[in-house]
């Protein structure tokens, strides 16, 4: 198995890239294939005493920023360390590719170089989020601003089966993101959605509100790109404004203070229920290879924990069960919607 | 000013909302009408040791509940203390309604009994949410499911003069929430959408994205209904999310145990900061008379931050500067969506 991963994407980078494969090299039983400047890598390597044999390096001259304009970016920017990881696992000699550098960009070069899979009408990004059951899987997190209800439905089962393959949940509930549990609530959307979604071989528990996905009531929870995108947002802003909060009063008084020191170790193990790192990084389901796009400001833990759920995700072949098991709809739109 | 509430309404009614009504006529200058069953109410009054002058009980014999289909209640229980609550300010015998009750009834009452202010297209929910730089006013907050772009704009200018009036913000910052913060970001409704909100007269500081909200970064934060109550509830699960793994964490050593004593001040402080009901409730704006929705678990607490909210509302003519303020868009759409 080989992992290529953009060296230069992310805000952090190639640094912390960097750092997070060398700690991740020591865990995986697979190759890990630097893409990026040559040179610069090779410093690095050395700078975190790296001595394994199962990093190699690919040089690739140019970088995509988040300045860049995606579609163009990947038509001009051909020698781009993105452009060329992604041509790796094109050409299949590598099984999955990670960027924390330009969203849009990844996409389309993604659906542009790598392709669909057949039958998949909108790939879709899917970040696991953090709850207080566990992870869950919100499918769409922001790729397609308008869906259509089979748009959904193939959110769905693809969400599924990476939650069986990957996470080893063995029966994934599914719920539908929308505003009351009665069938006939929401929008035109989800009531078409609603009767869809009710099939054999997908756990559909019904619509669900806002509320059960942080609170994990879940495993796969499924909405349009618009909406998807504002929840992750929210739980993003709501788990920064909380801890801003706590900290100000904390930071009030002595005794409070000193109270709070002698939770230091509750609070990191609370930091870490509610960190979205821990879980890797966001899929792009529905494209013929694996695709993971980490948050920009990944450090190297982040980077670390993106390797391990894609060598996770290789091995459990997640790629080709969705390909096996996915309904086809038809349907030839590959615009995003953004 | 007569502040009218419906006794019966929510979860905790009668007690709760009466004990409420018994604080909160303490602190305003204003006379407070409980609507229920009077025997009852007399009894809670003594109860809570009511001796002041400005609360009076109008008797009404039926309650309606949350199992109560909204339009159906409201047509047949024409005794239930909501009925009689807003017929009350529809005849201008009372400035304000409050009730804790089935949110669907409330609306469809309000719209059916008391009207909506001419030229409004669609009245919203405006719940007032808690932020790290203060309260933010969400609009709508889950009334209308599906929304075109002349009713944001309304929500927009009636948000802002609540906002202005009410909470004596200057120069309200109303923000768009979108996908990303660029003009073309989002879907049909939002591009629509943002153009509309450029005028004069009102402060438009362009698309937000959903961590904003909870940061605190706008004033009056605009989106349709169906947008508004994920995030709302969104909101509402992460908060408690957060305080449940915490305290899981607080609670699994002696050390921690010690720190969290400590810290009880401090964590008390950072709950009233999230409280949402230490802003009232959410209003629902573009109704002819002042109508407040409070949480269906409302306390005696809450009750009686939204007898204050009201009487501020009241008092600072709300519903009036709406009415001069509007532009009118026509459209007599009165369907909720929902």
């Amino acid at each position: 198995m080989n992992i290529v991963i953009d060296a230069m994407g992310g805000d952090n980078a190639p640094e912390e890239i960097i750092k997070g494969c060398v700690e991740a090299a020591k865990h995986i039983d697979a190759e890990i294939t630097l893409v990026g400047n040559e040179e610069v890598i090779k410093e690095y390597l050395k700078k975190f005493a790296y001595t394994g044999s199962n990093i190699t390096i690919h040089n690739a001259s140019e970088v995509i920023t988040n300045d860049d304009t995606p579609t163009k970016a990947i038509k001009s920017k051909k020698d781009s360390s993105m452009v060329v990881g992604l041509n790796i696992i094109k050409e299949g000699k590598g099984d999955v590719f990670i960027s924390a550098g330009n969203t849009g960009a990844l996409m389309a070069g993604a659906l542009f170089l790598v392709d669909r899979i057949k039958g998949v009408d909108r790939p879709a990004l899917a970040p696991v989020l953090p709850s207080y059951h566990g992870p869950v899987l919100l499918v769409d997190g922001g790729s397609n601003a308008n869906c259509k209800p089979e748009n959904l439905l193939q959110f769905a089962i693809m969400g599924s089966i990476y939650m069986k393959t990957t996470l080893g949940i063995e029966n994934p509930r599914v719920g539908l993101v929308n505003i009351g549990t009665e069938e006939m609530k929401g929008n035109e959307l989800t009531k078409q959605t609603f009767t869809l979604l009710q099939q054999p071989g997908l756990n559909f528990i019904g619509n669900i509100e806002g509320r059960d996905i942080p609170m994990g009531l879940v495993d796969v929870a499924v909405c349009d790109g618009f909406v998807g995108n504002i929840i992750l947002k929210v739980m993003e802003g709501m788990g920064e404004t909380v801890s801003k909060l706590l900290k100000d009063e904390i930071n009030r008084s002595l005794m409070s203070k000193f109270g709070g020191m002698l939770l230091i170790p509750a609070f990191r193990k609370f930091k870490k229920k509610l960190d979205y790192t821990e879980y890797g990084g966001a899929l792009y389901l529905g494209i013929e290879r694996a695709v993971i796009k980490c948050h920009g400001s990944s450090n190297a833990k982040a980077i670390m924990n993106a390797v391990k759920q894609a060598e996770a995700f290789v091995r459990n072949k997640t790629v080709e069960k969705i390909r096996e098991n996915l309904v086809e709809f038809g349907g030839d739109d590959i615009d995003s919607g953004k």
